[in-house]
């Protein structure tokens, strides 16, 4: 988790209608994104300089908004027309975009009035081509978050527990509850029995990242999406996780057991390819 | 909860060590308290003017952000001078205290460097006599917090439900877990059973109300501090909350559950009375 430090932000980024620069970008502490936790967020990415699947990201944006009760007061174009612009301004060739919507500021640090919605470009981060090669260690952590289909920022678990994943030298955790197996931090799981391709379905965030695999491996491979125990996780012969950021990403270790043989296995490195020229020629 | 609404938020505030118009005082949106919902806070008050065991607060406070990892570099001695010149410049003749510290501007939305520490001084809520004179009514709710121990900004799922408690015209939601009576959105939790006192002790954020009732109540009523079943709710004579702006409240009705005969007990009364006492004569 801690592994990966997306570089300097780059300097401009939208705030309430504006493109303002980045140190300039602030919110009062009345915010109740600040007081109370209260806000929204997602984050897309691009390919070859274009949005990746954004009007997903959107899509999935404003439900996390509605979950929430928040008004997002503008049209996939106007956000599509904004990122395009932040990227210009950026000088990055890809970059990643944070779409945050907050409580806004609040007269009584619990009522909401107005939202704060800002969106930055970031540096995408930047991971070592041994995740791929070789494969990455999670540690399982027994956690449900809040509200699970609004992808909120509520990272306070996650932040926190950083140093248990970096004393067991795993990438991240995978949260599991009540003898369920649900998501990581901020990415998805999938695991394979032999050539069933197997993941959780419910009490997760859907992921885009998570969404254009299962459209990938129809018809390629026989797909199980439903509730997954953790006593079938000894039964995965391979394993990965989905996300944004990472894409396809083989995972060869859980806690102390060895995934298969301990290596990234065929289907996932075909499942990688796959997905990586499904993103760069789209 | 959302009954009552605290008037205009006095005009200066505290802020890295200065005290600075409250108009002014902003974190930049790399804030991970806004971003990851990484912070935790702390709320006191005066009674007659004097910041009401403050000691208590602090020491609170300081464990709340131990378990954020977050660094406090100001003494109990500094914060006790800041607030009494808060209050002083608020005219308030009384005034809560909302002191706050996040994880500060992160160079990558996941790591802290230096936290943004902040304390607000707010007119207090001002509740109906009602409350008091015939109690008030809860709905029951399954919830956890996360890492229950610290007092930190997590409060998505309160304000996400308000619109719920207002529904079933209560006064807030009382948190239950896995079988286990645990504390509300912001206060805590007491019955009677007859003249026994019962609290839940763990899995709850340990209220400094809660503490001074516990110190009043020994030698007045057997206490017996402790995991509480939900199938115990159903045996209490009487029942109230404790916090720091409501003091002792009583609670007559949980969902559609009469507690005793419906009115305010007896002993919940004598409780009322003594905290009273003791906080406006202390």
């Amino acid at each position: 988790m801690g592994r990966s430090q997306p570089g300097p932000i780059p300097m401009y980024c939208f705030k309430n209608g504006k493109i303002i620069p980045y140190e300039d970008a602030v919110v009062h502490i009345s915010d109740l994104g600040l007081l109370r936790s209260y806000a929204a967020f997602d984050y897309c990415r691009t390919y070859n300089g274009r949005p990746f699947r954004l009007k997903d990201h959107l899509a999935r944006f404003r439900n996390s908004a509605r979950g929430l009760m928040l008004p997002l007061n503008y049209t996939d174009e106007e956000i599509g027309e904004t990122i395009v612009e932040l990227l210009k301004k950026s000088t990055l060739p890809e970059a990643g975009f944070r779409l945050v919507i907050t409580g806004g500021n609040s007269p009584n640090g619990m009522t909401t009035v107005e939202p704060n919605f800002f969106i930055t470009v970031e540096k995408l981060p930047d991971y070592p081509a041994d995740n791929w090669e070789k494969g990455i260690k999670l540690i399982t952590s027994e956690y449900l978050r809040d509200v699970p289909g609004v992808k909120s920022t509520g990272y306070l678990n996650a932040i926190r527990l950083m140093p248990l994943v970096e004393q067991y030298a795993a990438h991240d955790m995978l949260y599991c509850h009540d003898g369920q197996v649900l998501e990581l931090t901020r990415d998805n799981f999938f695991l394979f029995k032999e050539n069933t391709l197997v993941t959780p379905s419910e009490n997760i965030l859907l992921g885009i990242t998570r969404m254009v695999v299962l459209e990938l491996c129809r018809g390629v491979f026989p797909i199980e999406e439903r509730a997954v125990r953790t006593t079938e996780l000894g039964q995965a012969t391979e394993a990965f996780l989905t996300g944004t950021t990472k894409g396809v990403m083989p995972v060869v270790q859980l806690d102390d057991t060895v995934i298969g043989d301990g290596t990234v296995g065929a289907n996932t490195r075909k499942l990688t390819d796959l997905f990586r020229k499904y993103a760069e020629g789209s």
